[in-house]
C-alpha cells in the first residue's frame, strides 16, 4: 500500500498526527473534520495514498466505501440531523484541498450554512447517446 | 434484491424506461443524467432499491461503489473536464429528489455553473472528542 511521507492524511492514518477517530481497518480510516461544515462532519479516507478517486483500484474503492452506509447512519443517529450529503472532490476546480482521496459525510438541517445550486441543463437531440457512447468507450 | 414497482430508477435498471446506459451488472447501473449539471454528468445507482445510503448493507455498497474510480476516469477522458465532484444526497434537506440511492459524477471546469460554498466551522474545546465518541457508539 503506497504512502506519501508528506501527506497530512497519510500521517493521520499512521497516527503521527492525532485525530478524532471514528473507525479504521486495513483499507479505510474515518475521523472528524476539524473544520466542519456542520457538527459531526466526518471524513472517510483510504489507508493507502491516492490523490484522486480515478487512481484507486476497484477493490480498494469497494473496501473503502463499504463503510459509507454505517457512517451515514451513525452520524444521523449521533447528531439528529435531517439529511446527509456525501461529497468527494477531485481536482482544485472541484474544491479538493488535500491531495489524498476523502469522502465528506456532511450532516444537513433546514437552514444550515452549507449550500449548493442545481443548474440542471438539457441535451440537444442526439447528444445524450453520442456522449454515453464516448464514455463507454473510455471505460 | 428488493425493487419498488413505482420507482423511476428501478424502472430504468429493469429497462422499462430507456436510458443512456454507461454500465450495468448485478449490483450497479450507471447512466447519463438527463438534466445534467455539465455534459457527461453520470448517475451510479444500486440495482436494488434503497431509499437512502444508510439502508444499504456494506457488501452492496462496496459492490456498487467499486465502479466509481472507472466512472470518474472515463468521464474525465470523454469530456476533457478539469475535475470531478462525486455527490450523493440523503433526504430532502440534502437535495435528494428521487428516493433511490444515486451517486452523481459531475464533470467540473473553471467558471462552470455548479457551485457550493464551504462555511467551515470550529469546535469548542472538548467538543470534537465528545462528538467522535458519540458517533463511534452509534456505529
Amino acid at each position: 500500500m503506497s504512502k506519501d511521507p508528506n501527506c497530512i492524511f497519510c500521517k493521520i492514518v499512521a497516527g503521527e498526527i492525532p485525530s478524532a477517530k471514528i473507525l479504521g481497518d486495513d483499507s479505510a480510516f474515518a475521523f472528524l473534520d476539524i473544520g466542519p461544515l456542520a457538527e459531526g462532519h466526518v471524513l472517510l479516507i483510504p489507508a493507502g495514498h491516492y490523490e484522486t478517486l480515478d487512481q484507486m483500484p476497484p477493490d480498494h474503492a469497494g473496501a473503502l466505501l463499504r463503510h459509507l452506509p454505517a457512517l451515514v447512519k451513525a452520524v444521523r443517529a449521533a447528531t439528529g440531523c435531517e439529511g446527509v450529503n456525501v461529497l468527494q472532490n477531485n481536482g482544485r476546480v472541484a474544491h479538493q484541498v488535500v491531495p489524498h482521496v476523502h469522502f465528506h459525510v456532511i450532516p444537513r438541517r433546514a437552514g444550515d450554512a452549507f449550500h449548493f445550486n442545481w443548474p440542471a441543463g438539457k441535451y440537444a437531440p442526439g447528444r445524450l447517446d453520442e456522449l454515453a457512447a464516448k464514455i463507454r468507450t473510455a471505460l
